[in-house]
């Protein structure tokens, strides 16, 4: 099926990195010459990007084949061979550095939230990402914290209400701006609201908040917040959140862990591509 | 002066977040009320991306007041106020997450280059950035190195040749691959060969590229290059290049030094903004 | 604040009407003649898209002086001047016709709605539109429906869900697809689950949805579903809604009713604009 | 043969109603499901817009087999098939909602079209349509009041000259921005007056126009004219144009009827979409 | 007045020169520093382009202040100072190349227009432009024309029914043909027929067409083909027009010669900037 | 492979002819009708453009067929058939202009190329385009002129440094220009110098520029800074280059000889494409 945000940004990719063309290649390489190219994983990593590489040889050249060995979610030790391609060489050399770009970037906000989730097995919460994500490839971004076994926070500022303190003094106080909220909103979206003392979680609870994010607070405090609140909403951890802290955290009994350095600060995984 | 690439990004990043509206603050905050703001580093770091940040905020809303207290370069500790901004509250709700979004990420970029460059302070050697940057970013990344200290290697493919294994072959050996390039290439381009061995350095050499790339090689292989080369050509070293290794092969002699992590795996820099 | 979305909307419709230029306009008027031009409602209406029309001059025009006499939500009866405008001719009848086709158009999706949610009047129900709008035109058509006293309905198929029954096949049954739904979309998202009987009511009221769709049930059928579901569930009244049946849908207790006629079948209110 | 205009706005109206995924498939439905579907029209009805909605799904997936058992203009009862469709299921349900609202609308501008048709059958008169359409859709619409048997006005001001009472004022008289249009426009575009009045009529007459548009006149002064002008140029009669005046307009014998409601307020056909 | 294709024309014009940047003028010049520029006429020439220009500078920097000392039309002797500027001197170097690219080949193809119209001055033929344009930049093209003292033919495919012999035959004669192009384009387009000989020449006539094309044919031809219309149509003379040949065209009685060579053959008008 | 820059001219350009449809070719030909055709040089010439006419047909419709009978490159006599197609005759009708406009002028530039190289044989020089090219059909001229014979200059203000006399006045000397230039342009660029003086080439020869510029330099000028520069850097002629001057030019040694007309000058070329 077509994926029109994945094809808009593919085409952006490509036009960034040839702009007038490949002056290289042009000079020394025929334009229908034809090679075989592999990809390898050079460190151990949970694969993601795949699909978006596969698509980013396909926009460029319809005729270039695609052997993958590998699929997206898939646990990889360094040297693992992950797809073999096979076409035109110029449409080759194009693609590979769009296509290992996405790769290693989104292999790595797969591994770096595989890595999240692995510490929190056995508790109830779900590891989540944010709005941090780079501009312009949050739905990637997105897709691989979900292979890295990470749920997604709301999309954007249009796919969820999150009542922050600006909204709640500018509305007049949390009950009025979770009223608000509800009177504009559709009804297929939920509300949050975001706390940072036992006595706004109170607060928010009154209002009928159907999440509430404790942001930024102690370990200590998230227990007693998971106490008060008793079921009767959803609890977000939220700040401080590291490889160090989750575990923590997850024990707590909150229902998410969100943390923007899934998407902001994941290190790429090392991938290559040799023509031959 | 219009920038085309930055306003098209802006536009891009703000639409992406928007989407058809901020459901929150639709509810809660009026269309016409306003608000100061202030922005602050919340670690130590290189600024980078504040004038990115400001046009975020000038496309939003022209009558959004922005009065910076740092520029991009500075060196900030934890804590310094990065700049205030006063105006329509919604619109500075709209802007944060770009803004910071894309501040976080050319700080963290400029921060981890600074590192790099005062590693190998003394040396002859440049710090460089690579291909292996974020599609979409590029040119912002590029910048963000450049504000750290260091210099950019080619944009694209379009203006620079770089001519690796692949077009060897395909063009019949080093000699004709840099001849080929000439022949094709403008008269402003240099022409870099990459090389893995002493006698393709010396190959490389013979057919009078402008520029050497050592690829993957060890330390003594980079001394013996720049022994053989004597000045006759420019040498960049590639591959392999950390933190703990980039002073070794700064004192090799090398000219450039060119690194992927700089733009691929530099974390973000922690950075707020509040709204009053 | 910049309105990305609608930039592009009203830059797309003037880019339709214009083309290569307004040939009678360029061959009959000066570059610099100014006009006054005056907006009347010529039928009763519940005005909606005034500000719209204000932004496709704003666009055209900068300098275009634009002064409302209503504003979007008010009642007009026929005969009322809704705006006053002042500036250079050309630009006035540029974009009289794309101003005109957007207002018309909007006034008779909040006026409609308005009469629909008169109809409920002191029932519980909200009117909502669906995703039965013109491609190009849903959110300034949502908001009008907003305008018109109603609340809208998920956007678009992202940020809702809503389960019906191919997706109920494909999962293996509703309590297996509300979990699916559940572990995949985000948890600021509400799940609601397409009905068409009251074992269909029943089996989505055990799978937990947070909202329960009757399709095309009768009166009856509804009024058995309120009472069965009793507050465990929110209730959509779906189809075969229309000005006739409205009222007796909102009284069988049901929280919401969608009519796609809103937006789809709304005739276009008479509005002129006069060139003085 | 590709068609420009029909795939930028069938990727616009995608983007819009998909956004960043469709959440309910992608929980439920395989990515490789496939699916048999069936197009129903669910009342009587002039059909239009089958090849748009063809376009749809070959534009989201060109495996998707389309077997239409109708075409475009064919006479339809409520309970006809419309179309079987093939393919996979995520992009039938993805394109179903777009397809059916762009089907939807043109064929009610059909069938609103084909009835005033139907009402001045023998009459030499020929039913136009108006720059009074959607913003965004203008080529749809008067695809479709050709396909309900009506003719089409200028597409919009760049394709004829019409020359109304503001650009007479600003030329200096009728037979000046005649003169003025002939100079300015190319040989191949006709010139229209507006007139309200018999003395405008015999202006316009003897300024050489060559279409006069009696705008807004009674059925009396419109055989009035008729009479005047004696076939030295077109009659289009405009405003007031309703099911219920058009045959007495028709029965002047002017040549054109131009009505904005065929395009502004025709209620959308129901027609239905079932995936198996 | 907004013009949005010669927006979207600038911007794309300046993205394809400007690219990521200007590296000479970021590597010299300050950011902030200003200059005063002057356009120079470096040849006689009849001046086109001067608003295009200034609309580059515009987008590019709205603070740059611009003194035009001619204007669009005007006939200048080499030498003659066009403009001057005054503003941020990156932008008056930014914009430079665009805005003289533009203007030299608008005032080239007004500068070969005003040659043409002169040396059939006192003919009744009015001198056309063709399809025959630099593809993306028709309009300006053709504004450059009329500036030049020709007319225009019709814009494109759109806007003029032009009936050759492929149309012909598929429609099965020329009757047929012109009866088919009234029934399908609206009544504010004229219909041209393109003849090779007098037969077609009184066949086209027979059928009522607006305008007859006399392709390729000899002076005499068209001297006869005058006389057998007789005023009926209009006539244009299209192929074989030069500067050596229009005068005798002309003087044959024709209404129209139209010449591709007007638009794609002429020079570039010499005209330089230089910024002090 | 794809060719992103190729396709959205392509697009453009269409969209500009078409607009909102053929009206000639709808009213007369049958939505399948298909047809042979023949393209013809109609004088001799260097043909260019073939491949880009390809990918308008291409791009129109994926099942037209296109027999080729020539290449770019090759040396066209009057009368020779270029190419052959056959398939859809309204897609056929719809490129036709296109892809004539865009071979018309490529071949154009080719063929006068081709004239100047011609000139210079024997002679070390090259020949080169400059920037002063067709807004938007930049990299097609420039491929253009490298099929003539030709090279090309940097592309833009991006791949190459070029300093002037403002960029000299700005950085407080050549040298200083120079030395900045080198710190911030990557090290694939060369720094080339325009020089009007033998102190200034001189100066530049100091400065260690990569190329000199000879701007407007009479021919005993130019053999003087041949022997000045002795090899030390690479030389450019500019200014003054006509088919006329060009062999002496290129006598006196220099390395380079740029010239606008190449691209902003060069007449049409005749081809045309006959449907039969």
């Amino acid at each position: 099926m077509a994926d029109i945000y994945l094809t808009r940004l593919i085409e952006n990719a490509l036009a960034e990195d040839i702009g007038p063309g490949d002056v290289t290649a042009e000079a020394t390489i025929k334009a229908d010459s034809v090679s075989d190219a592999v990809m390898l994983a050079k460190q151990d990593q949970l694969l993601a990007g795949l699909d978006v590489a596969r698509e980013v040889f396909r926009f460029l050249d319809g005729t270039i084949q695609f052997f993958p060995y590998a699929k997206d979610g898939d646990k990889l030790t360094g040297g693992t061979e992950i797809a073999r391609l096979s076409g035109n060489t110029r449409a080759l050399l194009a693609g590979e550095r769009v296509a290992l770009n996405l790769m290693q970037h989104l292999s790595g906000i797969a591994t770096l939230t595989a890595q999240y989730v692995d510490l929190i097995k056995g508790c109830n919460a779900r590891m989540l990402d944010t709005r941090k994500t780079t501009p312009g490839l949050r739905r990637l971004e997105k897709d691989a914290v979900r292979i890295g076994g990470g749920g997604n926070h709301r999309f954007g500022l249009f796919d969820g209400v999150l009542i922050k303190d600006n909204h709640i003094k500018a509305a007049g106080g949390v009950a009025k701006a979770v009223e608000a909220a509800r009177a504009h909103a559709h009804h297929l979206l939920r509300i949050e609201v975001e706390t940072k003392t036992m006595d706004e979680v109170a607060e928010a609870l009154a209002a009928k908040a159907d999440i509430i994010m404790l942001d930024n607070m102690t370990v200590e405090m998230m227990r007693e917040a998971v106490k008060l609140v008793a079921g009767r909403a959803l609890l977000e951890a939220s700040g401080n959140v590291s490889l160090q802290t989750v575990r923590q955290i997850a024990e707590t009994g909150v229902d998410f862990i969100s943390a923007g350095s899934l998407t902001h600060s994941a290190p790429a995984m090392d991938i290559s591509m040799k023509i031959k």
